[in-house]
């Protein structure tokens, strides 16, 4: 139990250290990137900027496409399904890891509308599956220090653990962090796992703190919590009851943009997995992006007549802020050049704090639309990308606008444009992604004021709400292209009508009480015949590799798949092996347990004499699997497969014959769809 | 669904109002009665004081010994019972809300040491209760507005959301809120549940608002959250990083002194419920509670030397702390006044806020000491008492000790013991409840500083570790002390070797697929044979009333006890009653519902001539309810219950027989308690 605390710290620092380091590559390469703009050499070598760029995108498509390509977009999707108990292919493995911290550190900076936020979430779960595999490979040599932590149940609550300390690095918010984990993963609220997920978190918060009060020059003044800065909402008043009606259409607003963002993304990607498959093509769509982006942020900063006059009474203020006089004249400011030639956490910061009047409003309508296109074509191109900042940047530019427009509402006094920019993140955010309680508190962490709690929540609820009219979170639109058997929160609507029976795989296969060799070999080899757990039955009538779809015998326990590998490749159906009896004894077991977690793939040869030996499985079986009646409605077996975390179940009728298995892809295949507000369930095909 | 929102809206609304009313309540009151203490004129009559302070506590405890005797306590354990599934009688009634939100006035206004905060929660949950119920009763008409929403389940969510409400509007806390009701009730985190209990929370946070934002003479001015005010933290360094190892022992002190708390409070529970058990005593029990507080805090205030002199500089800063100068010479203040004399709320705001050295430490440690004996001796007293107000002012206390003695080491700048007095708070609350993150949110929350989050996670840990290891959290100890079958998170140690077999209940009563009145009718009304699932079963050898504890006939299907109320109540029997057949529609199936919800207690006498008709249980029961096998293991079977909040389950045998049926109170039976570092599990002869 002290281990796992032990990981749970180690989850924490670690994932801040990682967090820590990207954010500090990025402000590095952004750095010399950015130096030419503040000296103002850059207008005449748009073509080195541009070269810089796409070597930087080009690094990191390339670290996507050849290394790893689970390292893909914001790695929330991949995480989602991992909670939800699908296994994503090398989803945190420490090569995608890799991957995605380099890959986003060049995407960044390269100049995508990308954010780091996601990768950085998906960097926690990676390092947490890491570490609490417990295994240290120094060249030849592995040190097992936490084997007990390898069970699916115990990696998925560290893997939680690993994105609620991204959350809670990338934001500043370890409580959003558990709540995020929660709202994407978990099944249970099992209180001593939340526990010790908030202790990650709260540890990454910490560590993350630690190290940039040093960056900052000021060690131990803990005053520096999240990566995504959304600096200080305090000033003034936090806003007037009479203003959540505007709050309430922002939320409008949002939901229908978020949609829009969600139709054209799942359309650009449905093209995408057509026609895009050839790694090369994948390389040069993402470098087609970035040179789209920054000849699209070079016209507009151009062209646009975005200058506007000094305010000496601001002027420090402003340079806070990155202001630049960027080819306007009379050292004048070219406010465009400050969202668009800026990293993205600073391009935020302007818009939420810089005084009402500075951005004009067609600098602001350019920069949406601009914005919108390029971080809508952007998400699932080749790089490791974040979806957050880009929502954040797109919302606050469009509640920007309608914050100056108020503005000109003669004798209001209420007006400010930061608060509408916040509220229109927002709206965004959750029109995008459509979490809820989860965004809230991460927004609400990130600003530091508790008082903003209710305006954001109704913005957010209403966006959501509006969105889910048209279509689902982006999020599960990739899962639902990523074709993984996810199961929702809540068993499709319609599915009232459906019983066990519709459902059950027919094409069962049982094994005897006592079992020969050879057809456990042959069940274990054909990869036809394989699910993942075998109900044992006590009938002599059908042998194992039979085809027939008829009933079976009498149920009276299940083994796996694991366990059958192991019995074949321990040889315990020799007569004197001293593990055969092994249920008896519980250290036997852990040794049995030990063995079986470690085979990903079987490839022992059984000698031809062994193969008309017999095994009495039932020493080894689960003697009291959980089952359920063929007539059982399906939303009962759902929120029995959603509630216990199943991966299969065994469907007896009344007399307890095994009719057949079900297990969690069955389920998945069942989804609603809604489309203009009407809902229709729908059989996938294949998933 | 439209209506699930707005049930939402309302138990946020009318949680905030009656919150806002007993805040109102009782500085109302403690305004007249601390009137005479402001003009010193309180010296002389002290007996005045003292009967004004009794009578106040006898309404208190009269309501609750006459009224309302579940409306005892915080309420925090009846609300922990109800979200667990166990139906504790006249829990959430409105009567309880009527007596606990008008007593909480009187105890609180009376001078007992006891907090409003956790009667606040029990009014919220009890709300919601009679909120969701949807029947308003004027004179003898009653509306049915929300008649959907009165299955168990149902309720148990709005009664969820009502005391997240009530958290959120105690401490101005709607995460916290969200995070206590998960923490303490649910079983399940499902989104859409906890996403509407947010809103119910936010909303009465933000109702709250308005009405206190009318109050203080600012409408719309949003910025008093909450009603447990703990001030703004903000002014200095939150803290150093060395300090984190003090803070770690003051966990471990705040651990020993909950565990002694709960300990001592514990024992008092037993022989209050041994020796005063009639009304008169319990009257008086709580008057001479009242007496020796008084006096004890009058002495405290009248020997001890706790003045001190006018600091001219901080003289506006201390008048906002309610400073006098009680019976001290020379216009000096008296400090213990300010501490014994003050509402509960203002006195930690002293603690919290006031400059080093204004409290000597033997003035701190006379207060811890009183405050911490009366405390104990307090909660369980026949009044409504919350128990976070006394916990945080000791807590509070003796962390302010260690401040000042902080202070003493020359050369150190960094101690200021306000900070210190927080933690003690927070450990002292830790130690005692043995809430994890949702009281460190709460806390965060109510200071409204996230950077105090880390350091608070810590004190708060250690202490409960601590504290786990002499006993249970006092909720947990109260709620064991009442005897209810409560379910806790995880499956007793060292049930592991138990299997369902050894639980099963060995008379379980079998019904048959077609059953004559007569037995249905004997099962209905004989105590002896009722419980609240029959199996049906498919043979015909056994009678229903049989008495033979043998195997049973194969299990077809599960018939409620109210189902079967309502069969007989309806005389579904006769063959030509259209509701005969209503599972072929589902209109039918919703006013067979309707009906079976009614039914409390069952009066309806079946006419001798029918005694004999037979009906077809098929049609009417589950047929395919959740079932085990008899050697499934204890933990396996107690995850199955807590996951999907089951009450009873038919235990099967591999020929699907009937071997018996296991209820909640079956597995709450098997507890285990640890007392000095070992683990005993033992089986609870009566629940």
């Amino acid at each position: 139990n002290i281990q796992r605390w032990i990981i749970m710290f180690l989850i924490g620092v670690s994932t801040a250290c990682v967090a820590a380091l990207i954010d500090v590559g990025i402000n590095a390469i952004s750095s010399v990137k950015y130096l030419c703009y503040f000296q103002d050499c850059l207008a005449q070598p748009y073509l080195i900027w541009l070269a810089l760029s796409i070597s930087l995108v080009f690094i990191a498509a390339a670290l996507v496409v050849y290394l790893e390509p689970v390292a893909i977009g914001s790695g929330i999707p991949q995480i989602k399904c991992f909670l939800n108990g699908v296994n994503i292919q090398r989803c945190v493995r420490l090569k995608t890891l890799v991957a995605k911290a380099v890959g986003v550190l060049f995407s960044v900076a390269g100049g995508l509308p990308v954010g780091k936020e996601g990768p950085m979430i998906h960097s926690g779960a990676a390092l947490a599956a890491a570490i609490s595999n417990g295994k240290v490979t120094i060249g030849k040599c592995s040190f097992n220090i936490f084997h007990y932590f390898r069970s699916p149940v115990e990696k998925r609550d560290f893997v939680s653990a690993g994105a609620a300390a991204g959350v809670s690095a990338a934001f500043g918010s370890p409580v959003g962090g558990v709540l995020f984990s929660l709202e994407e993963g978990a099944s249970f609220w099992y209180q001593s796992i939340t526990w010790r997920i908030f202790f990650a978190s709260m540890t990454s918060t910490f560590t993350l703190n630690v190290i940039r009060s040093f960056i900052h020059g000021m060690p131990f003044n803990l005053s520096f919590p999240g990566l995504l800065d959304f600096g200080d909402f305090k000033k003034g008043v936090t806003y007037y009851g009479y203003e959540l009606p505007i709050f309430f259409l922002m939320g409008i607003v949002g939901g229908l943009l978020g949609a829009l963002f969600n139709y054209i993304n799942y359309k650009l990607s449905l093209h995408r997995m057509r026609n895009i498959r050839k790694s090369y093509l994948k390389l040069l769509e993402a470098i087609v992006v970035i040179i789209v982006c920054t000849a699209a942020a070079f016209l507009a900063v151009s062209l646009n007549q975005g200058c506007q006059p000094k305010y000496e009474a601001i002027q420090s203020e402003l340079e806070t802020f990155n202001f630049t006089s960027f080819k306007c004249g009379n050292g004048d400011y070219n406010t465009m050049a400050t969202l668009f030639l800026n990293t993205p956490e600073k391009a935020i910061k302007n818009m939420f704090h810089t005084p009402q009047g500075l951005y004009t409003i067609p600098t602001l309508i350019w920069f949406t639309v601009i914005f919108f296109f390029t971080a809508c074509w952007t998400y699932g191109v080749n790089v490791p990308s974040g979806l957050f900042v880009p929502c954040i940047l797109t919302g606050a530019a469009w509640g920007r606008i309608l914050g100056e427009l108020i503005n000109l509402i003669p004798g209001q006094e209420w007006s400010s444009p930061g608060r509408y920019a916040l509220m229109g993140a927002a709206a965004m955010l959750a029109g995008v992604v459509r979490m809820t309680i989860s965004i809230t508190v991460i927004l609400v962490e990130a600003i530091g004021d508790i008082a903003f709690g209710l305006p954001l929540m109704v913005v957010i609820l209403i966006s959501k709400l509006v969105g889910d009219y048209f279509n689902e979170g982006l999020y599960d639109i990739h899962v639902q292209l990523m074709k993984v058997p996810l199961l929702p929160w809540e068993p499709p609507d319609l599915s009232g009508s459906l019983t066990v029976k519709d459902l059950t795989c027919e094409s069962v296969i049982t094994l005897r009480k006592t079992e020969r060799v050879a057809d456990i070999y042959t069940v274990i080899k054909d990869a036809d015949l394989r699910h993942n757990g075998y109900p044992v039955v006590d009938d002599d009538g059908t042998a194992a590799t039979a085809n027939n779809t008829n009933v079976k015998g009498r149920l009276i326990g299940l083994i796996l798949l694991s366990e059958l590998k192991t019995i074949l490749e321990l040889q315990l159906y020799k007569s004197n092996h001293p593990l055969k009896d092994y249920r008896l004894n519980g250290k036997d077991f852990d040794t049995f347990k030990h063995f079986y977690s470690k085979h990903d793939d079987f490839s022992c040869e059984i000698p031809p004499e062994d193969m008309n030996k017999t095994i009495d499985l039932t020493k080894f079986m689960n003697p009291s699997p959980y089952t359920v009646y063929e007539n059982m409605s399906f939303p009962r077996l759902y929120r029995l497969f959603r509630g216990l975390g199943l991966r299969h179940i065994v469907v007896i009728n009344s007399k307890n014959q095994v009719i057949g298995i079900i297990t969690r892809v069955d389920l998945a295949r069942y989804r609603h769809s809604q489309a203009g507000g009407k809902v229709i369930m729908e059989k996938l095909a294949i998933v």
